[in-house]
């Protein structure tokens, strides 16, 4: 018999349909047996009544949680219920009894459920926070495509380190070489965005960083647009334009997600409301050191330095929006910046801070594009410039004015979902002392 | 002054605008300039007539290609140009006068071109491929995500080997550990479709081969769904659905482009007319004797072996769309495919050949679902059973009838474009002795 999805249900009242799925909890009370069932759609409530059927009734009592089991029934509508529907069995086929499913519904440390997490995936609130991250995922594709870029793929193997090898990962490649796994794709993508106009990139990068906090992972997803005759300005717009088309189709599509994970969605829909305050690293720096005299800051900060986990949490909650930072101490900031012409010590960069302690979502920028100057800094970073040839030949060969930024797909998951770390928002996380399953 | 791109200039018919971008390519004849100028949306002649500028007129006769430029001139309509319209020129502003650009409009030697690939990107072909291997991957997440399909990423790092370390880069993790990048997702979307229903995995995979032949990359991009509750003829409906769902959309939008390659469309039209044939692995043994005896291959193949290049490529010339293979010898497949009940030497596995000698293009099956089996394949193909437990688990709680398949998207690209190589396909290609840039 054809399958029909939970998801589907309301459209089906009065039929007698087939789901498949698998039995995600169970009760029993009397003549009655309650099967929840999930199909990865959702989970519906199915009736099992002794009177109407002793056999499916007896088969429905003895099923372990995680049985596969294929059920037949009446849909009838439910208004108790958070779909509006529930069925009422009239077959019921066994694929697999399970027993011992190691996920049962009580509490689980974190270390268990990550040696689990092939199991642990099928769980309601995982199951939500991997479908927000779907959602996001899908947005931002379609934002740059309705936007005129091109999806440029930059290569994971690379050849040289962009900024010292510390943090990258190293690969043998054929015949005794060595290939680096990408930290970003963003110099590539000044050379696509030089032959596309608007282009971006969207893949797994990674961060050999020692680093074991919420926010990291050592293999994450990113995207990267990159776009040719624009500045500084221009990649705040188009920041601002991405997270708040994100926003809206989170909030369109997975209503019931953020539900089940009691996510504030007012705090969502505030954002599409406001404008994104683009505040210079100068007034940052004040109202960081206000914050350090009202004791609301443990460090009094001092121009020059980066922005440190609290620093970007007090001046995310100084606005009612995420916040763009621009305007960074040129130190702090990779050699490919360029810099302000009136004060070359600061680099025309620019940091979105989420809200809610999310922290920087987005960091881009415009880039140099004169070709002495990015010498001048390979040399200064002492940089292999051999490496970096074919990099300058885009300021050789028709240089233009060009930025872009970057945004983790994980960061800005977390932050819709309203979770705490970033390693649920991932199918199977790559961390420091994490490789499996 | 605002941008106006090249693919919205017949809608400012009469107008005068601004472009941005570089010169392509550009001639002079008397008291006329012609500059065709690209901004990455297309290419657009714009005409610089000496009397109504002597300023604008001496600037652009001067120019290299490559120069980026902003150009001011009225768009005319012109029933000559491809475009349909070219440009009066009135201003001109340089941003960068290029010269001694490396790739002139004479043959170059490929390794050149590949040295050079940030730069030949730029060049009409490269766009034109490129542009359509986006489409070929817009296309490819619209299916899935239209057809009730989750995303879940799987990891690229990966604890263990899945078929043999030979094809497998290794990488150092922390504190010597090693991790091996992954060469399909096809075990972790096993759990994921078990999680969701239908999910799909789409990012690059690796393949440490020492292969140097014109399908081959190191590096490239593989889409693979995978769905529970399936079984072998879903893998091959589904296969079908997507390659039309891309087809069609390729042919929709990329008119242009399959025009610069001068690809024969109505080779690509005749497959949306038909249904692709379905021939058993011992039909295909018979098609493969019955071109031996008639000369038409060297080799006289015999039951139980792989198909080589020639194999394929005769047997897609007997039919005349794309032609699935299934039933493959279970000898020559992953210890992983379902058996047929009635024949076991025979795995539940289907390869889609493309037309027009391009080759495997879909390959997939029917997964194992007994737990005994593949215990039982696990020792026989010497697999560390350890290393699997998470995958078993799969077969322990919930078992069901899955399939799915892999689709490179690299050759996909080669066959839409009609090219030969897939090095092409792909904006930096990873080889065996191509690293750079």
């Amino acid at each position: 018999m054809n399958q029909t999805y939970i998801n589907e249900l309301k459209n089906h009242i009065g039929e007698e349909v087939t789901l498949k799925g698998w039995l995600y909890n169970s009760r029993s009370s009397g003549k009655l047996v309650f099967l929840q069932l999930r199909d990865g759609t959702g989970i519906v409530q199915c009736v099992c009544f002794r009177p109407n059927n002793e056999e499916v009734f007896e088969k429905a009592k003895s099923l372990g949680q995680e049985s596969s089991i294929i059920v037949t029934g009446k849909v009838k509508e439910d208004t108790r219920s958070a779909i509006g529907v529930e069925l009422d069995v009239t077959g019921l086929e066994v694929i697999q009894n399970a027993s011992e499913y190691p996920i049962t519904p009580k509490e689980h440390g974190t270390e268990f459920l990550m040696d689990n997490r092939h199991l642990w995936i099928r769980s309601k609130k995982q199951h939500a926070v991997l479908k927000v991250r779907h959602t996001v995922i899908k947005a931002t594709r379609d934002f740059f495509d309705n936007n005129g870029f091109i999806l440029a793929d930059t290569p994971i193997f690379t050849p040289a380190a962009c900024e010292g090898t510390t943090t990258l990962f190293e690969v043998d490649y054929f015949d005794d070489d060595k290939a680096y796994l990408t930290q970003s794709g963003q110099l590539y993508n000044e050379a696509t965005a030089a032959a596309f106009g608007k282009s971006y990139a969207f893949g797994p990068v990674f961060r050999a960083e020692k680093s074991k906090t919420r926010r990291h992972l050592t293999e994450f997803w990113m995207v990267e647009p990159e776009m040719a005759y624009a500045q500084l300005d221009d990649v705040m717009t188009l920041g601002e334009g991405l997270i708040k088309f994100i926003v809206e189709r989170v909030l369109a599509d997975r209503r019931d997600e953020l539900a089940v994970l009691e996510r504030d969605v007012t705090k969502l829909e505030a954002i599409l409301e406001k404008g994104f305050p683009r505040v210079h690293y100068d007034e940052a720096v004040k109202l960081l050191k206000e914050g350090f005299a009202k004791g609301e800051l443990d460090n009094d900060f001092e121009w020059g330095g980066d922005f440190g986990a609290p620093d970007e949490t007090y001046l995310s909650k100084q606005f009612d929006a995420p916040v763009f930072v621009h305007h960074f101490p040129a130190v702090i900031k990779a050699f490919y910046f360029e810099r302000d012409k009136d004060r070359p010590e600061c680099a025309l960069g620019a940091d979105l801070l989420a809200p809610e302690g999310y922290g920087e979502i987005i960091g881009g920028g415009e880039r140099a594009m004169d070709l002495e100057f990015l010498e001048q800094q390979i040399e200064h970073h002492n940089l292999p410039k051999e490496a970096f040839e074919w990099y300058l030949d885009l300021r050789r060969f028709g240089t233009v004015p060009h930025a872009g930024f970057g945004m983790g797909i994980e960061r800005c998951t977390a932050w819709m979902c309203g979770i705490e770390h970033v390693r649920e928002t991932i199918p199977f996380p790559r961390m420091l002392y994490r490789l499996k399953p």
